[in-house]
């Protein structure tokens, strides 16, 4: 089959911070539905299996400057995707879950729903939400222990399948004349009582026209990679490792699958990529350049503090860095690790910490070398498709639909258009039987 | 102004159990957003200013007829009401939520986002759910006590509310130039700590274009009503008094927002409404008795055992009844005192005390007795609309827009159309500032 592509979104304006000052980003717009559904129209218009809405339940506001300059504004996804299913044909609809902040019952019944109203488009990222500003939105401290995260996430997954498998694919009889309107032999209550949860069930709508929305993973760690096994039906992973590292990687995930007695070609891996696109390599640097330009100072040094766990953020952006001795020894050896594997040993500055982080999170060039990246990625079976997180919006998602999406055509890894009507038909992925078929 | 009109989808096949079983109903259908497109655009043409989607998160499985012959499946309204937000113009958005089963953040989220998407058009109806089959789906063993139940549901809209207004209306700059976003001084940190709910918040979407979504309620005990005189805008009563009950019913709720500093002009009273119509009185009464026809007995004596909370099922339909003395008395007194409020003292059958139910439920007449009806109560001052809740669906909705609202129209008391953009200016209720204003 073809290489699958799935477009996320998660800053409205792009993956870049500061993507919603570039010249034609329409932050204004942000909150309103024709932004998603040109969005959208123009990912189908490419040929994408999947659209990915990714959320937090919090507002960024641990720095003042999250708040100043980033943004911290974005639609609940699910009323979004309900929108979106009406003024679009063919794309999935998926978005972000958080098993740590929800029940169960409303979950399944929004997929459900969801996936009537969009004919069979529904899937959903199931999260486990790691920052304590979540927690504190719902009545917690702090949040879960990671472990104890995924042992929910795990019992939250095997509820909503089996409330999904409330009513056999038959069990409505609409039948007016004898007054039958379903058989309740085709009816299971689900009776579930475990670590997490107690759900009796059944649940008040139809089996999904899927059977199940398809359910998406990225969780990196052993326990993301084994809920993923036993799981996932297609999951993100970081995109920019080298051939070898991407393989090592797809074969570990399809080898968890394979152990749980799964088809591993059922569960999909997708690194996830974020282009930055221009006509020549210097063009495509010089765009990057102009986006990170647009980054305040202040922002990059609490942007930098948050992701290394550590404050950075009274130290000059252009002097020689080195981590405060006077904090606790563990943490010097956490930030020295983490910046020694993106700009080696040595001296630096922050300015070449972030510049190698940002090189890190985006593949800049050119059309023709971002389709040779992919097509030699695919081709050595480290990757099913792309997930693509685009550095802008609407920019980026024109110009890689209109300029790198001929390029994988040309090389034979990509069809394009869509082979099926259903979200799990363009990405390959059977229906699954009911647990009491 | 204008008589507000209102429409209410429960059943999906419309308010009798039977209504999936006539001629014109489509309960194949059930489950697909054109359905309730079809529905939502024939009540635009009407001029409603709400379409309401009505809620449940149970199967009505107490009894094995409640399985076969009852609609027991439903779309989670958000999810539909954010499809129904692409494929409508005018009409407002409006669903059942329930205050005990779900966290605020959430629902802000969601109808804030709805709300956007919509262009002003959202709506919500706080209810505290009544029955032990919801408490079983959440982790719980039992509903809470009513009086719980009604605390919970005044801290959750305060929390609600609150949460609304994170941001002040002008709180985003969208600057490039500068790169600021938003203006943080224009930001509210929650910070909630009460009995049920601990949210720190900021919501992370901004103030609804409507402020906030316009709140519903429908509870009529004393906390009920003392819920709705300090929070609803509009509540839902039961419609079928005699004139001098509504008006009483009308004025104790427009006093309640007087006591509680509001104006109360703006809590809209709105009693619920079942017309079943025809040509004739005749012909109306003929259609509710097809309506009844069609319900199976075991049904009815299971309904009825439901209703009075008290087991018949074992009466034949057609025989005098008396319950059972061996149960204790005070369910006696009980199930005597209901039934005797429907049909009087003396002997009855059970048929007779399920058609007075009927009776009560539906108003039955031809177009131009229900617009009587309807223009007597809104000219006494004993409501400022109506909801409808129609006895079939499609046929009662078109019925009434078809053959009622011209009545209505030729009346005086209804002038059809809508005079706004947003839901708020359809009901003649203003825009509530920031409690940080």
């Amino acid at each position: 089959m073809s290489m699958i592509l799935g477009a996320m979104i998660f800053y409205p304006g792009g993956e870049h911070l500061a993507s919603w000052r570039l010249p034609g980003a329409r932050p204004e717009r942000y909150l309103d539905l024709g932004y998603y559904r040109d969005f959208a129209r123009t990912a189908e218009r490419g040929g994408f299996a999947t659209l990915f809405i990714a959320d937090e339940l919090y507002v960024w506001d641990r720095f003042a400057s999250g708040i100043d300059h980033v943004v911290n504004i974005r639609t609940e996804p699910f009323t979004l995707l309900g929108a979106l299913s009406q003024v679009t044909e063919r794309i999935g609809l998926a978005a972000t879950v958080s098993t740590t902040y929800n029940e169960p019952y409303h979950i399944a019944r929004k997929l459900a729903s969801l996936d009537f109203l969009s004919e069979g488009r529904a899937g959903w990222n199931v999260v486990t939400s790691a920052s304590d500003e979540e927690a504190w939105n719902f009545g917690r401290d702090a949040n879960l222990d990671h472990a104890v995260r995924y042992r929910r996430a795990a019992e939250f997954i095997d509820v909503v399948n089996g409330l999904w498998d409330s009513w056999d694919d038959d069990a409505f009889r609409y039948d007016k004349e004898s007054g039958y309107f379903a058989d309740a032999a085709k009816l299971h209550t689900l009776d579930h009582r475990g670590e997490f949860f107690t759900v009796r069930g059944p649940l008040n709508i139809a089996r999904p026209p899927q059977g199940r929305p398809v359910i998406f993973q990225a969780g990196a760690s052993e326990a993301g990679r084994a809920l993923a096994g036993a799981t996932a039906e297609a999951v993100f992973t970081m995109g920019t490792n080298a051939v070898r590292g991407a393989k090592i990687l797809y074969d570990d995930y399809k080898a968890r699958a394979a152990a749980n007695g799964r088809n591993p070609d059922h569960l999909k891996v997708l690194p996830a990529l974020s282009p930055v696109i221009g006509g020549t390599l210097r063009e495509a640097e010089e765009y990057l350049d102009e986006i990170e330009a647009l980054t305040p100072e202040r922002l990059s040094l609490d942007w930098l503090s948050h992701y290394l766990q550590f404050d950075v953020s009274s130290h000059p952006m252009d002097e020689t860095f080195q981590p405060d001795l006077s904090v606790p020894t563990n943490q010097v050896r956490s930030v020295q690790e983490q910046i020694g594997r993106l700009v080696g040993s040595g001296s630096y500055t922050l300015r070449e910490v972030n510049r190698a982080l940002l090189r890190r999170r985006f593949l800049v060039g050119t059309p023709d070398m971002i389709a040779d990246w992919m097509t030699e990625r695919y081709r050595a079976g480290a990757a099913d498709g792309f997930m693509l997180a685009f550095s802008s919006i609407p920019v980026g998602v024109e110009a890689f639909v209109d300029l790198v999406v001929p390029e994988l055509t040309k090389r034979g890894v990509y069809h394009g258009g869509y082979r099926g009507r259903t979200h799990r038909e363009n990405l390959g992925l059977p229906v699954p039987p009911s647990r009491y078929a």
